[in-house]
């Protein structure tokens, strides 16, 4: 199949860039330039700015015999949207910076494309600028959102106050269990050629390789006029996020272990895999969901919405986190958050 | 010495970024929220915000043999904020993402963030945020800044009009002969032992490894009141940058051999190379001057200015990019810029 591969280096950087972004529409009236100048040119008069990148490196974030290109692309976005949420803003233009080694083609750039594309679509942000480049190693995504938000409604990490009620959105540890699946079926289809069996994991699978980003939950906090008093997404795990609240606001915090939301699926896989369901909760990271703090007076806002659930609250004590087990144990929280750099 | 190496895995990400970080001070009052939180938050009421992303891989755009890493951390940044004087716009913001592999310590990182925070201190800009992960190759340094502008005064590719005068900034091929020389030298050090002798190549060298972005042109646009009708940053080389300018115009052009400025070390050590001086200015890059269009009423302005040069004129005819040799003789402008995906 070698000979069918068109050549990157035939379409030169430029072509290269417009072949791959030519189905994209600008959505905004604020993009008034996208991609083709030294830089793009946006409008944010009348709001605030978010803006926030991350870089996924291969064999670091992802693994390419598991996940496949589009979903990956997909992903790259979704999780720097997610922290756009996080902001209470909502995200308006990207840019995507690609680095691809010698052995991926076109036809791969483009499944990646694609799912950058779908994610593009909805959620309703313009892609305006980028770079591609060759690397000598695997292929390097660094993605960088814009958003926008009323001066008076950015919602910071440091807001919290005592009794307020932790909130947080969908479920925990799905990712991580996904991944978990994802792992033990390529190992064993390294070492033994046994297929991989991914029936009856598609939920968790899902959730790690296709992750979706909390537009929902910002929406409902717009339509009820609601304005948390902090918020961050859940990329390193619920323990290690809630922490970084807590730091940031000088307080602590009360999380009650029969409030955590897990999904079933979640729970089975990690039995399957001997794990702590919990753990995968408090620590399995990649779930972006959204955790946050609301006042007392919000209760019924919060308590009423089918996927926030109220998990605890904020105490006077800072540096004290604790985590109340079923069994009515005090232990303290740990965070053992997920964390490339140590990888 | 490998056990007084800092270990980069005890900090933990959120550790080394605020380790990197702690002596960086914000200067904009716009700068509503730089690093610490999902996301910066910016305040450009008022202007446009123009955006731009470079994306650099060791081993394709810098050869850590040769490149000192404090250089590389300036011109990481230079290199993207050239891209934001080139909308005629004032760079205000950047983030910076890095992928590092196992054999980077804290002081190799710390060295790359003295030359990024120097460059944060010449040009007045903030960094607000970023990413720091592993990788399993070579350094990867995605950088992307933001700039303000007047709504009336971004200067695009595509207005440059019949009969406007096309100048250029400073000299060209200067980065490119100095590349040269370090290639040269580093292959002669590999095979033979030899020890590089840099002296007599100060200016070219420096022009490679720690290159200026023009931001005094861009203060002389608004102390004159004088606005481009297009503009570019020289990243590629001058023919593959003026063939940007002309086809997004739909103009072709003529440009003047005797016209474009050479520096007396470029030309000796092109010479020394055996490389005509023309070529590395055509054709060469990285040499982050600007180059722009004004009309025919503006000749006094930009010929009066000791660092601007008139190197032709815009033609009415699209696709016909020419070249005026010395001899009178006139050659076709052919794009051979330096490309790196091709490399």
């Amino acid at each position: 199949m070698e000979e069918m591969k068109k050549d990157i280096g035939d379409l030169g950087e430029f072509g290269l860039i417009s072949h791959l972004t030519k189905d994209l529409k600008i959505k905004h009236s604020t993009t008034i330039k996208g991609i083709g100048d030294d830089a793009a040119v946006l409008d944010y008069q009348g709001s605030e700015l978010v803006i926030t990148t991350d870089l996924l490196a291969e064999g670091v974030h992802f693994n390419l015999i598991y996940t496949p290109l589009r979903h990956l692309g997909y992903k790259s976005v979704v999780v720097n949207l997610s922290d756009v949420y996080a902001m209470n803003a909502i995200p308006k233009q990207i840019t995507v910076s690609i680095a691809i080694s010698k052995k991926h083609d076109i036809a791969m750039l483009e499944e990646l494309y694609a799912g950058i594309k779908l994610a593009c679509d909805r959620y309703g942000v313009d892609l305006v600028g980028g770079d591609t480049t060759s690397s000598f190693s695997g292929l390097i995504i660094s993605i960088t959102a814009l958003g926008s938000v009323a001066k008076d409604k950015v919602v910071y990490r440091n807001g919290a106050n005592e009794t307020d009620l932790i909130c947080v959105t969908g479920n925990l540890g799905a990712a991580y269990a996904g991944l978990q699946i994802l792992e033990r079926e390529s190992t064993l289809f390294e070492k033994e050629g046994v297929q991989p069996i991914l029936k009856d994991y598609e939920y968790v699978l899902e959730r790690q390789l296709k992750p979706e980003a909390r537009k929902d939950l910002i929406d409902y906090f717009e339509e009820k006029n609601l304005l948390p008093t902090s918020m961050i997404d859940i990329s390193d795990g619920l323990s290690s996020e809630i922490m970084h609240i807590c730091r940031q606001s000088g307080k602590g915090c009360e999380l009650y272990e029969d409030k955590i939301p897990v999904d079933e699926q979640t729970s089975k896989v990690a039995e399957e895999l001997g794990i702590n369901p919990l753990t995968c909760a408090l620590n399995g990271g990649e779930d972006y969901e959204l955790l946050f703090t609301v006042p007392l007076s919000e209760y019924k806002n919060v308590n009423d919405h089918p996927f926030i659930h109220i998990i605890g609250h904020i105490t006077p004590e800072k540096g004290k986190h604790s985590l109340i087990l079923e069994s009515g144990q005090e232990i303290e929280l740990k965070a053992q958050g997920w964390n490339p750099i140590l990888s």
